[in-house]
C-alpha cells in the first residue's frame, strides 16, 4: 500500500540563488467581499512557502486546495476561501508556483525515492482492486494517532450504515480512534433509523425489504424533528444506540452536512452548504489522519479542504495519510484527478473493510 | 428499452365492494411547525387516491414520494415534505395502501400485461450494458414532447462539460428540447470556465491537463462573482457560449443548487439546500419527462421529487418517462432501491449518448 | 441474503389432467456424431421430467442448461451438450416446456411464497454493494456441507491469489470445505509464483512492484514445466505451500482449463476447452453447493454446466446454493442473464471475503 | 487522446562507452523441448536489441512480451514463447534489460518529452470515463492505415453483438478497415444467432427476451455444425448477414478461439488454447494497429502478444497504436497492469462507440 508510509520531510533549500534572489510576494486589495483581484495566486495542498517583506519564507497558515493567499495586517500569511475574503484584504497575485513571484509550492518535499530499476512493470496501477490492502499497517496508523493524541477525521456514506458496519464504527468511536466524524443527513437518518426501527431504507439486516418500510425513514426523523434535536433524542431515550448514539455519549463532534437529496432533513443537519463547508474545515485544519469510507460527495469535499500534510510539533511536517476507501477504483481515481494526490484507495466493500479493520486494530491492541 | 412504451392508465375499480365500504381518510392536526403527527401516511410516487367526508376518492396535488397528505380547508389534498406543515395542518394518519384506511395506492394502473411465455430466460435483467439502446425511440419521444408542448427536465452532471457533449447539450437548449435545467455549480462552473478559459478543470478539449490548470476554474468562478450574477456575466459578453449563456438567451430556467463540494460558489447557486429542493420542484411538479445524465447526487435528488405519472390534459393519465444515463449500472439500480421504479436506464458514456441522441433527434425531425 | 435458505421442493402435480394427456417425448435419431435433429428441445438448468412411452414421467440423468435429451436405449434420459451426440442417438424434439409435448420444466418447485405486501420499495434489487452480507449464514452452510458429506465447488480467478486470500483458501482446502478446485493457468501460475519467488506477477505481497518481477512467473511456470507436472513439483519440494500444494497434499482434485490468455501454460492444464469442459463437469454434476469468487470467465462457465438443483439421497430434491462474489455487481447480473438464476451475489474484494468467511467458519465450529 | 500521436522514435545511442563495451549475449542449449535454461532473458514488449558475437546489435524478430530470445543458426535473433523451444535451441540468459548483459530494452525510444510545468495538477489520471474521446483523431488514424495499406486487427467480445453494433463493424470489414479479427465463439454465435434468428441470446433487437429465446444460439451452432464450417454455412445462405458473413465474403480473416463457457462450439472454433494462440499471433505480429473493443479476455490475450511497436518500412519503428474501449476504467488498468503500456483507453458503450466512430470515419472520407 504505497502512499501510507511515512517519509521525512526535506525543506526547500532556501539558500539557493533562485530563492534568494525572489522577489517578496505582491499583494493587491480586494476590490469588494467575495471577489479576489485579477491574477490571485490559487493556492494547492503541497507544502508552499510565501516570502514577505522581510525576506523570510513563511508557510501559510491553514492550508487547501483552491484557496487564495492573504496577508494579515500582522504580517501572517493564510489561505483562505475566495468567498470568505472582504473589500481592502491583501491577497497574493502572481501564477508562478517556484518561488520566482515570491510563492513556492515545494512538491517534492514528501519524495519517496526512486522506485524499482528497469522500465517494464506489471501491476503498476495505483489503485486497483487486484491489490492486497495492508489491514495490519492500517491499524498500526491508528493506534499510532490515538496514542500520540492525533486527529482522525473519518467521512463516512451511508453504504457503512446499510450494511452491518455500523457497529464497528460505534465500537471505534467508543475506543477513541475518531476525532470528528464529517457526513450528510443519511448516514444520520439510516442510523437513527435502525436504532428507532431496526431497519435501514425499510431493508432489514438480513437485508430483506419489509412492510411499510419505505416510510420507516421518514418517521425516524419526524421522531428527531419532534425531540428537537439529535442530542436531546439520545438523552431522552428515543435513540437508544448507533453512531449518532456514540458521538453524543463520547463526546465526538460531528458535523452533517444537507445535500439536495435529503430527506428531512433532522434537526443538527447544516442545510447551508458554504456554512457546513465552513463546519467541516474547523476539523479539516486539525487533521493528522483522514478515513473516508463509502462516499463520493463528501470523500470529494474533504479531499478539497485537506491538507496534504499537517505540522507535528515534535516531527515536523508530516504528510497527512489519507485513506480512502469504495467499493470501486473510479472514486479515488476522481479524488485524486481533483487534486488529493496522497489518497491511499481501498477497493473493497465498506462492511467487510470495516469488519476486518476492527479485528486488526484489536490484534495490534493486545 | 422496455418501460418507455407508453400504456392508457387502467384506474381502479372504485365501484368494488372493498372500496365503496372504505371508511374517509382521517386527519390529525400537527402540534408543531414541520413534525408530523404520530402515524402518518406516508406517500409514494405512484398514483395514490385519499376518500373524502363526502366519500369521493381524489388525487392529492402535487405527488410526490416521502411526503405526507395534507388536506386544506377548500377540502383539496396535497402532497407536502414534513419539513414544510405548520401547527394546526390537517394530516393524514394510517399506514394500509390498498384504500382500507382511506388512501389508495394504485400500483397496477400502468400494467405493462404478461411478459414472455415460459420461466427460463436470458438476458432478463433490467438494466445492462449489454442492451441495446433505442435511440430512435427516445429521440420521437423528445420530438413528440416538443410537439405537443410537453415540459422535459434535464439533470446533468458535470461529466457532460468535461467531455464533448456541450455542444450537444447547448444545441438541445436552442432547439427548444429542454423546459428546465437541474444540476449544481459544477456544471455552471466547468461550462463557465470552459467559456471563459477553454479548459475544464484544466484539462484541454483533447483531455490533456494545461499549466497552471488547476486554478482554471477559480478564476472563471471569481470573473463571474465579480459580474454579480451568471445573467450579468452573459449580457457583459464574459460569459460568449455554453450551456449556462444557452439557458440565459433561451429564456430556459435552471436551477444550480449547491453541495459541500463546491467551489467559490458561483453566483445563482442556491446553497442551502432546503430552499434549493423547493426551487427544484417547483420544475418537477410540471414534468412530462425527465432526462438523467451522469450525476448520482442529483438524478437521485429529483428521482425523490418526481411523480411516477402526471396527468395530460388529453390524454389522462401518463407514465412520467424518466431517462436515466451513467457509465454504470450501479446508478439506475441505486436510484430504482430509492423508489423511481419507472427509470430506464442507458449504460454509457455521456458524451457518446448526446451525441448519438442529437443524430437521432436530427433525423427524426428531417 | 435472500435466496440461500433452502425451501422445501414442491414437485408438479402429475395428476392433473394436463400432464395424464401429455404424450410421450417424441424423439428423433441424430444424422451424424456432433449434429442434433431439426427442433431439438433444449435444456434448462432447472428441474424437468420426461413423459416415457410407458407413460411415466422421470427426471434426466445430469442436468445442465443448454443440452439435449437423449433416451439410452435402456430407458434412461440423459442430458447431454449437442457435440457428444452420436450418429443414431435418440434425441427428443419439441419446443413446448409445459409438458404439451412431453417435456415439463418446473420452474416454481423452489418457490419462496409471496414476498412482502405493498408494491412500493426501497432496496429491493436483487444484487447490490449497499447489501449486507450475512456470513454466518454462508459459514453455516459450508460446516453443513461438510457435516453431511455434500461436495462443494468453488471456482476461482487470480484476485484471490494476488491479494492476500491465499492462505485462507489453503485453509478452506486442509479443513475440507473444497472438494473440486475449478480455476485456470493464472490461478496455478500466481500462486506458484507466489510458493517460489515470493511475489503474484512481479507483486510483492505488500502490493509493490519488483525488480524484474515481469519475468517471475515465465520462471515460475518454466521450473514446473521442468519438473514435468505439479504434482511432481509439490513432491520435489520445489512448490512448498500455496493453493495447489494444498490440494496435492489434501488430494483434493483439480481442474485447470487453459485460455488464449495464459502464459506457459502449466503442466496439467487442460488446453483444449472441449476436453476442459468434460473435465469440470465431472464435478458439477456431483456439486451439492458452488462458491465462485472473482472470475468471470470460469463462473460463466461453470453456471452454463450447473443444474440449479441437486438430489440429495435423505432430503430429495434441494436448490443448489450458487455463491458468486465479485467486486461488482455486473458479474452477477451477467451469470443471471445467461440463466444461473439461483446465483447469490456478493459484492466485495475477494481478499475481504475470505478473511472474513473463514472467521466466521471458525466462530461456527467452535 | 495522450498516447496516439506519433512521435519519431529516438534509437539507443549505440557509440555510448558503456554499450560498445557489452559483451555478446550469452546463451545457453535448452536441455528438454519446452523448457528454458536457468536464468532465460523474459523478453517486454518494448523495443529491444540484442548483441551479437560479431559486436553488432540487432532487433530479434516477432517480438513480443514473456517470451525468451533464440538465437537461430543463422546468427538471427527471435522471440519465442517457451513452450517453443526444442531441445538444443540456444536461448539467451541475463536479467539485465540496460545492455550491460548483452541485451537492451530500450523503454524511451518513443518519449513524449515533457508534460506540462507545475506538480499540482487535476485530471492527470490516464483513463477515465471524465476524459473525452477525441473520435476525429481516431478516425484519422484509421482512414490513414488504410492508405497506407496497414495491418488493423479488430479484438472484439459479445457485447459488439449483442448491442446493435454488429451493421458498424460490418461496415468497417466491407470498407477495408479490418485486416483481421480475433475473436471468441460467442461472438461468432451471436452473430450467427442474429442472421439466422433475428435475436441474440433470445433477446430482440429492442433488447426484450423471447419464448423459447433461450435455445435460439443452440439451434443457431446447430445449423452451422449441419453445414459442416462457417464458410460453407455463408456460401448456402444459411448465414445471409452479418459479421462472420462479412468476413467470408470480403475475405477477411478470422481467428475465434475456444473458451472454457463455450457453447458448442461453432466449427472454426480453434478449442486448443496453445494452437489458438499461435494463430492470433499469426497476425499479431504483423499488426500496425489494434482496436479491442468490449472483451477482457481477447484485449488481454493480444495484448500479451503484440510488441508495442512495429516497424514501417518507411517511415523506420512506429509505436503500435493500440485503442481499448470498455464500459469501465478496470479494464484498460488491468491491460496496463499487465505490460501493455501503450494501451489507449476508451471508457463507453461498444455500440456507441461504433456508431459514433463510423459517422467519424464517413466524415474523414467525404
Amino acid at each position: 500500500m504505497t502512499g501510507i508510509q511515512r517519509p521525512p520531510y526535506v525543506p526547500p533549500d532556501f539558500t539557493s540563488e533562485s530563492l534568494r534572489r525572489a522577489p517578496g510576494a505582491r499583494t493587491v486589495a480586494c476590490e469588494a467581499d467575495g471577489v479576489l483581484p485579477e491574477g490571485f495566486f490559487a493556492t494547492t495542498n503541497l507544502p508552499s512557502y510565501v516570502k514577505g517583506e522581510d525576506g523570510l519564507w513563511a508557510m501559510p497558515r491553514e492550508p487547501r486546495m483552491d484557496g487564495c493567499l492573504v496577508r494579515e495586517s500582522d504580517g501572517t500569511w493564510w489561505v483562505r476561501e475566495g468567498r470568505r475574503v472582504k473589500r481592502g484584504d491583501r491577497v497574493v497575485v502572481g501564477h508562478a508556483e517556484d518561488g520566482s513571484d515570491g510563492v513556492l509550492v515545494h512538491a517534492t518535499g514528501f519524495d519517496y525515492g526512486e522506485g524499482v530499476a528497469g522500465d517494464f512493470h506489471f501491476m503498476s496501477s495505483q489503485v486497483s482492486r487486484e491489490k492486497p490492502i495492508d489491514y495490519g499497517q492500517l491499524a498500526r496508523m491508528l493506534v499510532d494517532e490515538r496514542r500520540r493524541e492525533g486527529y482522525v477525521v473519518w467521512v463516512t456514506g451511508p453504504a457503512l450504515v446499510h450494511s452491518r458496519a455500523r457497529d464497528n464504527l460505534v465500537w471505534f468511536i467508543r475506543h477513541g480512534f475518531v476525532q470528528a466524524l464529517l457526513a450528510g443527513n443519511a448516514v444520520a437518518a439510516h442510523d437513527i433509523e435502525a436504532a428507532v426501527v431496526g431497519t435501514t431504507l425499510g431493508m432489514t439486516s438480513a437485508g430483506a425489504p419489509t412492510e411499510g418500510g419505505h416510510s420507516a425513514h421518514m418517521r425516524a426523523i419526524n421522531a428527531v424533528r419532534r425531540a428537537g434535536s439529535i442530542p436531546a433524542a439520545v438523552r431522552s431515550g428515543l435513540i437508544p444506540s448507533g453512531i449518532m448514539h456514540a458521538c453524543v455519549i463520547e463526546e465526538v463532534p460531528f458535523v452533517l452536512c444537507g445535500s439536495i437529496r435529503d430527506d428531512g432533513p433532522l434537526p443538527n443537519v447544516i442545510t447551508d452548504a458554504v456554512e457546513a463547508q465552513d463546519a467541516m474545515r474547523a476539523h479539516t485544519v486539525k487533521a493528522t489522519m483522514a478515513v473516508m469510507v463509502a462516499t463520493a460527495l463528501h470523500s470529494i469535499a474533504v479531499g478539497n479542504m485537506l491538507p496534504a500534510y499537517y505540522e507535528d510539533p515534535e516531527r515536523g511536517l508530516m504528510e497527512l495519510p489519507t485513506i480512502c476507501v469504495d467499493a470501486s477504483e473510479f472514486l479515488v481515481s476522481k479524488l485524486k484527478d481533483r487534486g488529493t494526490h496522497q489518497a491511499v484507495g481501498v477497493v473493497t466493500n465498506a462492511q467487510d473493510f470495516m469488519s476486518i479493520l476492527r479485528s486488526a486494530v484489536e490484534e495490534e491492541m493486545s
